[in-house]
Protein backbone atom coordinates (compact mmCIF):
# COMPACT_ATOMS: atom_id res chain seq x y z
CA UNK A 1 0.00 0.00 0.00
CA UNK A 2 1.68 3.40 -0.91
CA UNK A 3 2.02 5.87 1.83
CA UNK A 4 -0.09 8.51 -0.35
CA UNK A 5 -3.36 6.26 0.64
CA UNK A 6 -2.52 6.26 3.80
CA UNK A 7 -2.53 9.43 5.18
CA UNK A 8 0.49 10.91 7.55
CA UNK A 9 -0.72 9.67 10.72
CA UNK A 10 -1.49 6.33 9.91
CA UNK A 11 2.25 6.02 8.45
CA UNK A 12 3.58 7.14 11.47
CA UNK A 13 1.81 4.76 14.18
CA UNK A 14 2.62 1.96 11.62
CA UNK A 15 6.15 2.47 11.72
CA UNK A 16 6.58 4.02 15.60
CA UNK A 17 4.38 1.08 16.64
CA UNK A 18 6.56 -0.90 19.80
CA UNK A 19 9.87 0.62 19.60
CA UNK A 20 12.51 -0.95 21.75
CA UNK A 21 12.59 2.02 24.96
CA UNK A 22 14.54 1.78 27.73
CA UNK A 23 13.27 2.42 31.17
CA UNK A 24 14.45 6.11 30.90
CA UNK A 25 12.21 6.95 28.47
CA UNK A 26 9.76 9.07 29.80
CA UNK A 27 7.61 9.48 26.82
CA UNK A 28 8.48 8.45 23.02
CA UNK A 29 7.02 9.00 19.83
CA UNK A 30 3.41 10.85 19.89
CA UNK A 31 4.05 13.75 21.28
CA UNK A 32 5.69 17.72 20.30
CA UNK A 33 8.85 16.34 21.86
CA UNK A 34 10.14 12.89 23.67
CA UNK A 35 10.88 12.93 26.99
CA UNK A 36 14.07 11.11 28.79
CA UNK A 37 15.32 10.86 32.34
CA UNK A 38 14.24 9.22 35.59
CA UNK A 39 10.91 8.87 36.95
CA UNK A 40 11.88 11.49 39.92
CA UNK A 41 14.41 13.28 38.29
CA UNK A 42 13.68 17.54 38.83
CA UNK A 43 14.91 17.86 35.12
CA UNK A 44 13.44 15.77 32.23
CA UNK A 45 15.46 16.34 28.75
CA UNK A 46 13.42 16.96 25.63
CA UNK A 47 14.81 15.35 22.10
CA UNK A 48 13.08 16.69 18.82
CA UNK A 49 13.81 16.23 15.00
CA UNK A 50 12.32 18.48 12.61
CA UNK A 51 12.90 18.78 8.92
CA UNK A 52 12.35 21.64 5.80
CA UNK A 53 12.43 20.13 2.38
CA UNK A 54 12.83 22.34 -0.71
CA UNK A 55 9.80 21.86 -2.71
CA UNK A 56 7.35 20.84 0.20
CA UNK A 57 8.11 23.52 3.15
CA UNK A 58 9.80 25.92 1.19
CA UNK A 59 10.52 27.45 -2.29
CA UNK A 60 13.36 27.47 -4.52
CA UNK A 61 12.89 31.35 -4.61
CA UNK A 62 12.94 31.79 -0.94
CA UNK A 63 15.75 33.69 0.89
CA UNK A 64 18.00 31.45 2.74
CA UNK A 65 18.11 33.40 5.85
CA UNK A 66 14.18 32.99 6.11
CA UNK A 67 14.56 28.81 5.59
CA UNK A 68 17.05 28.71 8.33
CA UNK A 69 15.06 30.96 10.99
CA UNK A 70 11.80 28.96 10.15
CA UNK A 71 13.92 25.74 10.43
CA UNK A 72 15.17 25.93 13.63
CA UNK A 73 12.22 28.09 15.52
CA UNK A 74 9.72 25.12 14.28
CA UNK A 75 11.96 22.80 16.40
CA UNK A 76 11.99 25.26 19.06
CA UNK A 77 7.92 25.82 18.97
CA UNK A 78 8.00 22.07 19.44
CA UNK A 79 10.21 22.46 22.67
CA UNK A 80 7.68 25.30 24.23
CA UNK A 81 4.79 23.38 23.49
CA UNK A 82 6.23 20.74 26.28
CA UNK A 83 6.71 23.77 28.79
CA UNK A 84 10.54 23.37 28.13
CA UNK A 85 13.60 25.33 27.27
CA UNK A 86 15.92 24.83 24.01
CA UNK A 87 19.36 23.93 24.62
CA UNK A 88 21.78 22.13 21.85
CA UNK A 89 20.88 21.79 18.41
CA UNK A 90 22.51 19.97 15.18
CA UNK A 91 21.85 21.04 11.78
CA UNK A 92 22.00 18.25 9.24
CA UNK A 93 21.86 19.95 5.61
CA UNK A 94 22.44 18.18 1.96
CA UNK A 95 23.03 20.46 -0.43
CA UNK A 96 23.42 19.81 -4.17
CA UNK A 97 26.74 20.50 -5.47
CA UNK A 98 26.01 22.76 -7.63
CA UNK A 99 24.79 25.23 -4.95
CA UNK A 100 26.26 28.16 -4.15
CA UNK A 101 28.28 28.69 -0.88
CA UNK A 102 26.45 32.18 -0.16
CA UNK A 103 23.20 30.61 -0.31
CA UNK A 104 24.28 28.18 2.76
CA UNK A 105 26.10 30.94 4.40
CA UNK A 106 22.59 32.95 4.14
CA UNK A 107 20.61 30.08 5.53
CA UNK A 108 23.33 29.58 8.54
CA UNK A 109 22.61 33.37 9.25
CA UNK A 110 19.12 33.02 10.03
CA UNK A 111 20.00 29.65 12.33
CA UNK A 112 22.08 31.66 14.02
CA UNK A 113 19.96 34.39 14.46
CA UNK A 114 17.31 32.08 15.26
CA UNK A 115 19.74 30.59 18.06
CA UNK A 116 21.07 33.63 19.35
CA UNK A 117 17.48 35.26 19.88
CA UNK A 118 16.15 32.01 21.92
CA UNK A 119 19.65 30.84 23.42
CA UNK A 120 19.91 27.88 21.37
CA UNK A 121 23.52 26.91 20.92
CA UNK A 122 24.30 24.76 17.20
CA UNK A 123 26.92 22.51 18.27
CA UNK A 124 27.50 20.60 15.11
CA UNK A 125 25.81 18.35 12.50
CA UNK A 126 26.15 17.04 9.03
CA UNK A 127 27.04 18.76 5.48
CA UNK A 128 26.48 16.54 2.93
CA UNK A 129 25.58 16.08 -0.98
CA UNK A 130 21.57 15.62 -2.03
CA UNK A 131 20.86 14.80 -5.67
CA UNK A 132 18.41 17.01 -6.12
CA UNK A 133 16.63 18.87 -3.61
CA UNK A 134 17.57 20.90 -0.22
CA UNK A 135 17.03 18.98 2.93
CA UNK A 136 17.49 20.77 5.97
CA UNK A 137 17.21 18.83 9.26
CA UNK A 138 17.77 20.04 12.62
CA UNK A 139 17.74 17.74 16.06
CA UNK A 140 17.30 19.97 18.93
CA UNK A 141 17.12 19.01 23.18
CA UNK A 142 15.70 20.88 25.40
CA UNK A 143 15.07 20.60 29.06
CA UNK A 144 11.67 21.08 31.50
CA UNK A 145 11.02 20.73 34.87
CA UNK A 146 9.32 17.46 35.61
CA UNK A 147 6.77 19.12 37.31
CA UNK A 148 5.82 21.72 34.28
CA UNK A 149 6.40 18.97 31.85
CA UNK A 150 2.89 19.50 29.49
CA UNK A 151 1.67 16.35 27.12
CA UNK A 152 -1.14 16.55 25.22
CA UNK A 153 -2.77 13.27 26.64
CA UNK A 154 -3.42 15.64 29.87
CA UNK A 155 -6.88 17.24 28.95
CA UNK A 156 -9.96 16.08 30.67
CA UNK A 157 -13.56 16.50 30.11
CA UNK A 158 -14.93 20.50 31.06
CA UNK A 159 -11.29 21.91 30.17
CA UNK A 160 -11.65 25.38 28.39
CA UNK A 161 -10.02 24.69 25.24
CA UNK A 162 -7.48 28.21 24.30
CA UNK A 163 -5.59 29.20 20.92
CA UNK A 164 -2.41 31.95 21.05
CA UNK A 165 -2.26 34.42 18.03
CA UNK A 166 -4.69 33.87 14.86
CA UNK A 167 -4.98 31.47 12.13
CA UNK A 168 -4.61 30.81 9.00
CA UNK A 169 -2.35 32.64 5.83
CA UNK A 170 0.90 31.76 7.16
CA UNK A 171 1.72 30.75 3.61
CA UNK A 172 1.75 34.79 2.94
CA UNK A 173 4.74 35.47 4.88
CA UNK A 174 4.46 33.95 8.56
CA UNK A 175 6.02 30.09 8.03
CA UNK A 176 8.76 32.15 7.40
CA UNK A 177 9.51 34.45 10.53
CA UNK A 178 7.06 33.42 12.74
CA UNK A 179 8.17 33.89 16.66
CA UNK A 180 7.88 30.37 18.44
CA UNK A 181 6.09 30.96 21.44
CA UNK A 182 8.56 30.02 23.87
CA UNK A 183 7.61 33.16 26.48
CA UNK A 184 4.45 32.31 26.39
CA UNK A 185 4.49 28.75 26.85
CA UNK A 186 6.71 28.76 30.22
CA UNK A 187 4.57 31.67 31.08
CA UNK A 188 1.80 29.35 31.15
CA UNK A 189 3.55 25.68 32.48
CA UNK A 190 4.64 28.65 35.35
CA UNK A 191 1.01 30.32 36.45
CA UNK A 192 -1.95 28.30 34.78
CA UNK A 193 -0.36 24.81 34.59
CA UNK A 194 -1.92 23.75 31.25
CA UNK A 195 -3.58 20.03 31.15
CA UNK A 196 -2.40 19.52 27.83
CA UNK A 197 -0.72 21.48 24.78
CA UNK A 198 0.44 21.31 21.69
CA UNK A 199 1.66 23.46 19.03
CA UNK A 200 -0.27 23.77 16.23
CA UNK A 201 1.70 23.20 12.90
CA UNK A 202 -0.76 21.15 10.52
CA UNK A 203 -3.60 23.26 11.21
CA UNK A 204 -6.35 23.72 13.45
CA UNK A 205 -8.86 20.85 12.29
CA UNK A 206 -5.84 18.22 11.98
CA UNK A 207 -3.95 18.85 15.18
CA UNK A 208 -7.27 19.38 17.13
CA UNK A 209 -8.22 15.95 17.10
CA UNK A 210 -4.47 14.65 17.53
CA UNK A 211 -4.64 16.19 21.43
CA UNK A 212 -8.72 15.15 21.60
CA UNK A 213 -7.25 11.50 21.03
CA UNK A 214 -4.14 11.63 22.80
CA UNK A 215 -6.79 12.79 25.76
CA UNK A 216 -9.23 10.52 24.83
CA UNK A 217 -11.68 13.16 24.80
CA UNK A 218 -13.83 14.57 22.56
CA UNK A 219 -14.33 18.37 22.11
CA UNK A 220 -17.10 21.33 21.00
CA UNK A 221 -15.58 23.68 18.84
CA UNK A 222 -17.29 27.41 18.87
CA UNK A 223 -16.04 28.43 15.54
CA UNK A 224 -17.58 31.63 15.46
CA UNK A 225 -14.75 32.22 17.84
CA UNK A 226 -11.69 31.23 16.02
CA UNK A 227 -9.19 33.85 15.71
CA UNK A 228 -8.32 34.36 11.64
CA UNK A 229 -5.80 36.25 10.71
CA UNK A 230 -6.59 39.40 8.46
CA UNK A 231 -7.85 38.35 5.01
CA UNK A 232 -8.39 34.58 6.16
CA UNK A 233 -11.47 32.43 5.53
CA UNK A 234 -12.77 30.09 8.57
CA UNK A 235 -11.53 27.10 6.22
CA UNK A 236 -8.24 28.91 6.01
CA UNK A 237 -7.89 29.54 9.51
CA UNK A 238 -9.05 25.78 10.61
CA UNK A 239 -7.19 23.92 7.60
CA UNK A 240 -3.60 26.41 5.81
CA UNK A 241 -1.46 24.84 9.00
CA UNK A 242 2.19 26.43 9.99
CA UNK A 243 0.24 28.66 12.48
CA UNK A 244 3.30 27.79 14.77
CA UNK A 245 0.55 28.91 17.61
CA UNK A 246 0.11 27.64 20.56
CA UNK A 247 -3.09 25.14 21.39
CA UNK A 248 -3.66 24.62 25.02
CA UNK A 249 -6.15 23.60 27.79
CA UNK A 250 -6.72 24.50 31.02
CA UNK A 251 -8.89 23.07 34.04
CA UNK A 252 -12.26 25.53 34.73
CA UNK A 253 -11.40 26.97 37.72
CA UNK A 254 -8.19 28.15 36.21
CA UNK A 255 -9.80 30.38 33.62
CA UNK A 256 -10.43 33.27 35.40
CA UNK A 257 -6.58 33.73 36.25
CA UNK A 258 -5.49 32.89 32.90
CA UNK A 259 -8.41 35.75 31.60
CA UNK A 260 -7.06 38.10 33.68
CA UNK A 261 -3.36 37.72 33.97
CA UNK A 262 -2.63 36.64 30.24
CA UNK A 263 -3.37 40.56 28.69
CA UNK A 264 -0.77 42.12 31.19
CA UNK A 265 2.40 40.91 29.01
CA UNK A 266 1.46 38.85 26.32
CA UNK A 267 -0.96 39.35 22.82
CA UNK A 268 -4.04 37.99 21.65
CA UNK A 269 -5.66 34.32 23.30
CA UNK A 270 -8.80 33.15 22.55
CA UNK A 271 -11.07 30.66 24.37
CA UNK A 272 -12.21 28.42 21.79
CA UNK A 273 -14.30 25.28 22.75
CA UNK A 274 -14.46 22.77 25.44
CA UNK A 275 -13.37 19.27 26.18
CA UNK A 276 -16.12 16.76 26.09
CA UNK A 277 -16.20 13.20 27.32
CA UNK A 278 -15.15 10.62 24.21
CA UNK A 279 -17.58 9.58 21.52
CA UNK A 280 -18.74 5.62 22.54
CA UNK A 281 -15.92 4.59 19.73
CA UNK A 282 -13.19 5.93 22.09
CA UNK A 283 -12.24 8.58 19.28
CA UNK A 284 -12.82 11.87 18.57
CA UNK A 285 -15.10 12.72 15.54
CA UNK A 286 -12.66 13.80 12.79
CA UNK A 287 -13.02 17.21 12.08
CA UNK A 288 -15.36 18.14 8.77
CA UNK A 289 -12.29 20.37 7.48
CA UNK A 290 -8.94 18.71 6.90
CA UNK A 291 -5.50 20.21 7.90
CA UNK A 292 -2.14 19.62 6.14
CA UNK A 293 -1.60 15.67 5.44
CA UNK A 294 1.87 15.34 4.22
CA UNK A 295 1.46 11.96 2.16
CA UNK A 296 -1.94 13.64 1.09
CA UNK B 1 31.31 29.94 -5.58
CA UNK B 2 29.47 26.72 -5.78
CA UNK B 3 30.24 23.58 -3.29
CA UNK B 4 31.35 21.21 -5.57
CA UNK B 5 34.73 23.44 -5.80
CA UNK B 6 35.43 23.94 -2.72
CA UNK B 7 34.85 20.74 -1.12
CA UNK B 8 32.91 18.88 2.19
CA UNK B 9 35.72 19.93 4.86
CA UNK B 10 36.50 24.13 3.36
CA UNK B 11 32.22 23.81 3.05
CA UNK B 12 31.98 22.73 6.57
CA UNK B 13 34.27 25.32 7.85
CA UNK B 14 32.85 27.92 6.18
CA UNK B 15 29.57 27.44 7.65
CA UNK B 16 30.07 26.41 11.21
CA UNK B 17 32.69 29.45 12.11
CA UNK B 18 31.80 31.20 15.05
CA UNK B 19 28.30 29.47 15.72
CA UNK B 20 26.67 30.43 19.23
CA UNK B 21 27.87 28.33 22.18
CA UNK B 22 26.13 28.37 25.74
CA UNK B 23 28.92 27.94 28.52
CA UNK B 24 28.19 24.32 28.80
CA UNK B 25 29.42 23.67 25.18
CA UNK B 26 32.60 21.68 25.71
CA UNK B 27 33.13 20.81 22.19
CA UNK B 28 31.15 22.10 18.88
CA UNK B 29 31.45 21.33 15.65
CA UNK B 30 34.33 19.45 14.09
CA UNK B 31 34.34 16.32 15.95
CA UNK B 32 32.81 12.73 15.76
CA UNK B 33 29.99 14.15 18.15
CA UNK B 34 29.60 17.41 20.42
CA UNK B 35 29.90 17.36 23.92
CA UNK B 36 28.05 18.88 26.47
CA UNK B 37 27.56 19.28 29.95
CA UNK B 38 29.16 20.63 32.89
CA UNK B 39 32.88 21.36 33.32
CA UNK B 40 33.63 18.88 36.23
CA UNK B 41 30.41 16.57 35.35
CA UNK B 42 30.91 12.87 35.82
CA UNK B 43 29.01 12.29 32.99
CA UNK B 44 29.17 14.39 29.27
CA UNK B 45 26.38 13.84 26.86
CA UNK B 46 27.00 13.30 23.31
CA UNK B 47 25.56 14.67 21.05
CA UNK B 48 25.25 13.25 16.84
CA UNK B 49 23.44 13.69 13.78
CA UNK B 50 24.02 11.73 10.60
CA UNK B 51 22.02 11.16 7.23
CA UNK B 52 21.75 9.07 4.24
CA UNK B 53 20.43 9.38 1.57
CA UNK B 54 19.14 7.96 -2.04
CA UNK B 55 21.25 8.00 -4.52
CA UNK B 56 24.08 9.35 -2.42
CA UNK B 57 25.04 6.81 0.66
CA UNK B 58 22.48 3.57 -0.49
CA UNK B 59 21.13 2.72 -3.99
CA UNK B 60 17.05 2.14 -4.88
CA UNK B 61 17.56 -1.35 -5.00
CA UNK B 62 18.83 -1.94 -1.62
CA UNK B 63 16.96 -3.35 0.77
CA UNK B 64 15.77 -1.09 3.41
CA UNK B 65 16.32 -3.49 6.33
CA UNK B 66 20.18 -2.90 5.59
CA UNK B 67 19.95 0.65 4.96
CA UNK B 68 17.98 1.02 8.43
CA UNK B 69 20.74 -0.92 10.07
CA UNK B 70 23.28 1.47 8.34
CA UNK B 71 22.08 4.65 9.32
CA UNK B 72 21.68 4.03 13.01
CA UNK B 73 25.08 2.55 12.68
CA UNK B 74 26.69 4.87 11.13
CA UNK B 75 25.74 7.42 14.54
CA UNK B 76 26.68 4.65 16.74
CA UNK B 77 29.81 4.40 15.44
CA UNK B 78 30.53 8.01 16.08
CA UNK B 79 29.13 7.98 19.45
CA UNK B 80 31.86 4.81 20.19
CA UNK B 81 34.68 6.97 18.26
CA UNK B 82 34.25 9.22 21.67
CA UNK B 83 34.42 6.44 23.69
CA UNK B 84 30.21 6.99 24.66
CA UNK B 85 27.74 4.78 24.68
CA UNK B 86 24.35 5.67 22.98
CA UNK B 87 20.97 6.37 24.21
CA UNK B 88 18.77 7.80 22.11
CA UNK B 89 17.86 8.64 18.92
CA UNK B 90 14.91 10.40 16.95
CA UNK B 91 14.45 9.34 13.33
CA UNK B 92 13.52 12.04 10.70
CA UNK B 93 12.21 10.22 7.42
CA UNK B 94 11.06 11.89 4.04
CA UNK B 95 9.75 9.76 1.81
CA UNK B 96 8.03 10.17 -1.81
CA UNK B 97 4.14 9.34 -1.56
CA UNK B 98 4.42 6.99 -3.81
CA UNK B 99 6.81 5.24 -1.65
CA UNK B 100 5.40 1.73 -0.27
CA UNK B 101 4.60 1.30 3.38
CA UNK B 102 6.46 -2.05 3.48
CA UNK B 103 9.26 -0.64 2.29
CA UNK B 104 9.49 2.01 5.22
CA UNK B 105 7.71 -0.71 7.68
CA UNK B 106 11.30 -2.92 6.36
CA UNK B 107 13.74 -0.29 7.12
CA UNK B 108 12.05 0.68 10.51
CA UNK B 109 12.74 -3.18 10.58
CA UNK B 110 16.65 -2.82 10.11
CA UNK B 111 16.61 0.43 12.85
CA UNK B 112 14.96 -2.27 15.49
CA UNK B 113 17.11 -4.54 15.49
CA UNK B 114 20.31 -2.34 15.33
CA UNK B 115 18.17 -0.17 17.96
CA UNK B 116 17.62 -3.28 20.31
CA UNK B 117 21.58 -5.16 19.67
CA UNK B 118 23.51 -1.63 20.79
CA UNK B 119 20.62 -0.75 23.44
CA UNK B 120 19.47 2.30 21.83
CA UNK B 121 15.71 3.66 22.46
CA UNK B 122 14.08 5.14 19.25
CA UNK B 123 12.07 7.53 21.01
CA UNK B 124 10.57 9.78 17.56
CA UNK B 125 11.31 11.35 14.91
CA UNK B 126 9.37 12.85 11.90
CA UNK B 127 7.78 11.37 9.11
CA UNK B 128 7.58 13.61 6.13
CA UNK B 129 6.84 13.74 2.24
CA UNK B 130 10.15 14.21 0.20
CA UNK B 131 9.53 15.52 -3.24
CA UNK B 132 11.72 12.88 -4.77
CA UNK B 133 14.70 10.54 -3.07
CA UNK B 134 14.53 8.65 0.08
CA UNK B 135 16.13 11.12 3.11
CA UNK B 136 16.69 9.41 6.36
CA UNK B 137 18.43 11.46 9.21
CA UNK B 138 19.44 9.36 12.34
CA UNK B 139 19.89 12.21 15.78
CA UNK B 140 21.68 10.29 18.42
CA UNK B 141 22.46 10.91 22.02
CA UNK B 142 24.77 9.26 24.09
CA UNK B 143 26.92 9.82 27.20
CA UNK B 144 30.47 9.05 27.79
CA UNK B 145 32.45 9.82 31.17
CA UNK B 146 34.33 12.84 31.41
CA UNK B 147 37.35 11.47 32.00
CA UNK B 148 37.13 8.97 29.47
CA UNK B 149 36.06 11.46 26.09
CA UNK B 150 38.30 10.79 23.76
CA UNK B 151 38.67 13.70 21.13
CA UNK B 152 40.53 13.40 17.93
CA UNK B 153 42.62 16.57 18.85
CA UNK B 154 44.51 14.57 21.59
CA UNK B 155 47.57 13.13 19.85
CA UNK B 156 51.14 13.90 20.17
CA UNK B 157 54.43 13.24 18.85
CA UNK B 158 55.54 10.17 18.64
CA UNK B 159 52.29 8.47 19.92
CA UNK B 160 51.82 5.51 17.93
CA UNK B 161 48.80 5.09 15.66
CA UNK B 162 46.24 2.24 15.34
CA UNK B 163 43.52 1.17 13.11
CA UNK B 164 41.01 -1.68 14.07
CA UNK B 165 39.68 -4.61 11.41
CA UNK B 166 40.87 -4.36 7.34
CA UNK B 167 39.79 -1.37 4.86
CA UNK B 168 38.39 -1.27 1.31
CA UNK B 169 36.04 -2.97 -0.24
CA UNK B 170 32.97 -1.48 2.05
CA UNK B 171 30.99 -0.88 -1.36
CA UNK B 172 30.45 -4.77 -2.24
CA UNK B 173 28.69 -5.05 0.90
CA UNK B 174 30.38 -4.17 4.42
CA UNK B 175 28.63 -0.45 4.39
CA UNK B 176 25.36 -1.91 4.76
CA UNK B 177 25.95 -4.48 7.32
CA UNK B 178 29.07 -3.29 9.67
CA UNK B 179 29.21 -3.88 13.51
CA UNK B 180 29.99 -0.18 15.04
CA UNK B 181 33.39 -1.00 17.00
CA UNK B 182 31.47 0.18 20.09
CA UNK B 183 32.84 -3.20 22.71
CA UNK B 184 36.21 -2.32 21.24
CA UNK B 185 35.72 1.51 21.88
CA UNK B 186 34.71 0.78 25.68
CA UNK B 187 37.28 -1.16 26.14
CA UNK B 188 40.11 1.22 24.79
CA UNK B 189 38.96 4.08 26.82
CA UNK B 190 38.85 1.72 29.78
CA UNK B 191 41.91 0.35 29.66
CA UNK B 192 44.55 1.95 27.59
CA UNK B 193 43.15 5.41 27.02
CA UNK B 194 43.54 6.89 23.62
CA UNK B 195 45.29 10.17 22.95
CA UNK B 196 43.01 10.56 19.92
CA UNK B 197 40.58 8.71 18.64
CA UNK B 198 37.58 8.59 15.33
CA UNK B 199 36.21 6.70 13.11
CA UNK B 200 36.48 5.80 9.94
CA UNK B 201 33.81 7.08 7.35
CA UNK B 202 35.56 9.22 4.03
CA UNK B 203 38.63 6.43 3.99
CA UNK B 204 42.06 6.70 5.95
CA UNK B 205 43.39 9.23 3.25
CA UNK B 206 41.01 11.62 3.97
CA UNK B 207 40.52 11.02 7.72
CA UNK B 208 43.81 10.72 8.68
CA UNK B 209 44.78 14.06 7.86
CA UNK B 210 41.65 15.48 9.52
CA UNK B 211 43.08 13.92 12.94
CA UNK B 212 46.31 14.96 12.61
CA UNK B 213 45.03 18.83 12.12
CA UNK B 214 42.92 18.52 14.73
CA UNK B 215 46.07 17.25 17.39
CA UNK B 216 48.20 19.88 15.43
CA UNK B 217 50.10 17.24 14.50
CA UNK B 218 52.36 15.50 11.03
CA UNK B 219 52.10 11.92 10.93
CA UNK B 220 53.99 9.09 9.03
CA UNK B 221 52.19 6.26 7.71
CA UNK B 222 53.57 2.86 7.11
CA UNK B 223 51.59 1.61 3.47
CA UNK B 224 52.67 -1.23 3.85
CA UNK B 225 51.62 -2.54 6.89
CA UNK B 226 47.64 -1.12 6.01
CA UNK B 227 45.60 -4.07 6.78
CA UNK B 228 43.75 -4.69 3.39
CA UNK B 229 40.38 -6.15 2.67
CA UNK B 230 40.89 -9.00 0.83
CA UNK B 231 40.54 -8.18 -2.84
CA UNK B 232 41.21 -4.36 -1.95
CA UNK B 233 44.10 -2.45 -3.41
CA UNK B 234 46.61 -0.05 -1.15
CA UNK B 235 44.59 2.43 -3.06
CA UNK B 236 41.09 1.06 -1.97
CA UNK B 237 42.21 0.83 1.55
CA UNK B 238 43.09 4.00 1.45
CA UNK B 239 39.90 5.93 -0.28
CA UNK B 240 36.93 3.70 -0.64
CA UNK B 241 35.71 5.34 2.47
CA UNK B 242 32.42 3.65 4.73
CA UNK B 243 35.22 1.01 6.78
CA UNK B 244 33.65 2.66 10.28
CA UNK B 245 36.74 1.25 11.71
CA UNK B 246 38.47 2.98 14.67
CA UNK B 247 41.70 4.98 14.28
CA UNK B 248 43.21 6.05 17.42
CA UNK B 249 46.55 7.10 19.01
CA UNK B 250 48.50 5.46 22.05
CA UNK B 251 51.43 6.82 23.91
CA UNK B 252 54.31 4.51 23.44
CA UNK B 253 54.28 3.50 26.69
CA UNK B 254 50.54 1.85 26.17
CA UNK B 255 51.83 -0.10 23.19
CA UNK B 256 52.56 -3.49 25.01
CA UNK B 257 49.78 -3.44 26.72
CA UNK B 258 47.63 -3.03 23.92
CA UNK B 259 49.38 -5.52 21.79
CA UNK B 260 49.12 -8.25 24.90
CA UNK B 261 45.53 -7.80 25.69
CA UNK B 262 43.62 -6.36 22.42
CA UNK B 263 43.50 -10.47 20.79
CA UNK B 264 42.14 -11.49 23.74
CA UNK B 265 38.86 -10.23 23.33
CA UNK B 266 38.86 -8.72 19.48
CA UNK B 267 40.16 -9.51 15.91
CA UNK B 268 42.28 -7.96 13.74
CA UNK B 269 43.92 -4.51 15.12
CA UNK B 270 47.32 -2.96 13.17
CA UNK B 271 50.33 -0.61 14.00
CA UNK B 272 50.19 1.22 10.89
CA UNK B 273 52.21 5.00 11.85
CA UNK B 274 53.30 7.31 13.93
CA UNK B 275 52.20 11.13 14.93
CA UNK B 276 54.96 13.53 14.09
CA UNK B 277 55.77 17.55 15.17
CA UNK B 278 53.71 19.65 12.79
CA UNK B 279 55.29 21.02 9.65
CA UNK B 280 56.24 24.79 9.67
CA UNK B 281 52.71 25.21 7.76
CA UNK B 282 51.32 23.87 11.09
CA UNK B 283 49.04 21.62 8.89
CA UNK B 284 49.47 17.81 8.00
CA UNK B 285 50.79 17.09 4.50
CA UNK B 286 47.91 16.49 2.54
CA UNK B 287 47.78 12.30 1.70
CA UNK B 288 48.73 12.26 -1.93
CA UNK B 289 45.35 9.95 -2.19
CA UNK B 290 42.08 11.52 -1.63
CA UNK B 291 39.46 9.66 0.29
CA UNK B 292 35.46 10.83 -0.19
CA UNK B 293 34.43 14.47 -0.85
CA UNK B 294 30.85 14.58 -0.65
CA UNK B 295 30.67 17.64 -3.20
CA UNK B 296 33.82 16.94 -5.00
Amino acid sequence: MKLRSLGEDAVVAALTRALPLAPDVRHGAGDDCAVVGGPRARWWQLLKTDAVLEGVHFLPQEKPARVGWKALCRAISDIAAMGGTPQHALITLALHPECELAWARALYTGLRKAASRFGVSIVGGETTRSPGPTFLSIALTGRVQRTRCTLRSGAKKGDALYVTGTLGGSITGKHLDFIPRLAEARWLVENIRPSAMMDLSDGLASDLPRLAAASHCSYTLNEASIPKTKGSTLLAALTDGEDYELLFTIPPRARAKLERDWPRQFPKLTHIGTMQNATQAGKPPPHPHHGHDHFA
